[in-house]
């Protein structure tokens, strides 16, 4: 009989975000599989293993947890955030599809997550208020056109865009190109956040106009928001900027 | 003195999905304002006072707790799933930003959730696995026509779609409207998810193709995602179907 094959989200790293669910999970499971950094968010008992592996090796750690679950371990794989948003969700189903058929077999339960664009969002005030996009920005997984022309199409159609996977030492040059397209075509001042690390005690949001707005202000460990033409900030005095999107689009507004 | 504003969300209804966070905004404040039903979901102490009102009173509410907190009270604003997304966080900042000064004074705290379309994803797969926007189809709140075209664009530029506020009594004929217009760029066979009540006694998680799929298979508590052309489903003997969408994007594909 086949074990549980828990996929976990542990929210973007302040423990009062992770929920109860994702602790029930953690509790039921015997082994754990994940990237290092999120696999030490948990507190594990001595009788539960830690596999601890690379950010880039999703798809090998999917079919490892498989091959364990079917042979009746309870295992949990572990993202950060929420697992089903850029993360280990989709790389457990991609090997379930192409897979031996007893992995079908296997109890597979997704624990959703806040994911970073939403705790992010929360520590600025309501930028993802109105329609929203989310894009990877990570170019190992598509191609740059086609990134090119979404972030077009979005910008365009009025989307806030919340920027996942923005930088890295492998990808340096991609958010300042993504920056570039959307000058186009959004004005000078729209709103654009930086949350790094939202939640944590390293935590550090800041806000640039996006005529100002420069890569070398985001790091790996950041999710980018870029408003619409909506979206406002509101100054307060003793008390950090406001940014929000209203709910409201009048008639006339496009 | 003024006092705390939280603005918190519940999580889709499922008490194991609402953070410690949320729980903690809940123990500090005095006075709760939010629709009933989200209220409901709040155990509350008998020196804590609840003040429903209906769902389309946004602002009206927004205006209220910010007088209450301005006054000294710490004020707590509930909405269901993230409070950031299509909910309160909008509504209380959109009053900040055209009330008095003093309510820029007040310490707001907003505290994420778990959305509805993160919920939903879980328990059908990873369909967010993708590129994937968010889209209320209110139209209470921005003119259709705009509605269609960002529709249009997202669906060409290979976003998965979630749909917000899909269906409701005033507004009978919108997400019919909207499967058309996809049904003209996407597959007919691709997935469509009418994820309802996640998480709560009363889910029920269905999948159509696009071909298929009928506005009446949503109610008001329904999020619909609809996958790209990229979202796969697995079938499973005995399990309920996978639907995901990869993580990769091959050259050729677009």
């Amino acid at each position: 009989m086949s074990g549980r094959l828990y996929v976990i989200g542990t929210g973007p790293g302040n423990p009062r975000q992770t929920t109860p669910e994702a602790l029930a999970a953690v509790a039921d499971a015997h082994e754990f599989y994940g990237y290092g950094p999120y696999l030490d968010r948990l507190t594990l008992r001595s009788d539960q293993i830690r596999q601890a592996s690379d950010n880039r090796e999703e798809l090998d750690r999917a079919k490892v947890a498989l091959q364990r679950a079917a042979a009746g371990i309870n295992v949990c794989v572990v993202s950060g955030g929420d697992p089903g948003v850029f993360a280990m969700a989709a790389a457990v189903c991609e090997a379930i599809d192409h897979g031996p058929a007893e992995w079908r077999t296997v109890d597979l339960i997704v624990v959703p997550g806040i994911t970073a664009m939403l705790a992010v969002a929360a520590r600025i005030g309501a930028p993802l208020g109105h329609d929203f996009c989310a894009i990877s920005l990570s170019d190992n997984l598509k191609p740059w056109p086609l990134i090119e022309s979404r972030l077009r199409a979005v910008a365009e159609a009025g989307f806030v865009i919340a920027l996942y996977n923005p930088i890295s030492k492998a990808r340096p040059w991609q958010l300042g190109k993504a920056f570039e397209i959307v000058r186009d075509i959004l004005p000078t001042d729209t709103p654009v956040i930086f949350g790094r690390a939202a939640g944590r005690p390293d935590e550090r949001i800041t806000v640039a106009r996006l005529g100002d707005a420069e890569a070398s202000q985001a790091d790996m460990a950041t999710c980018v928001i870029i408003g619409s033409a909506e979206t406002r900030m509101i100054a307060r005095e003793g008390r950090p900027d406001l940014v929000y999107t209203p709910r409201f689009i009048k008639e006339e507004a496009k």
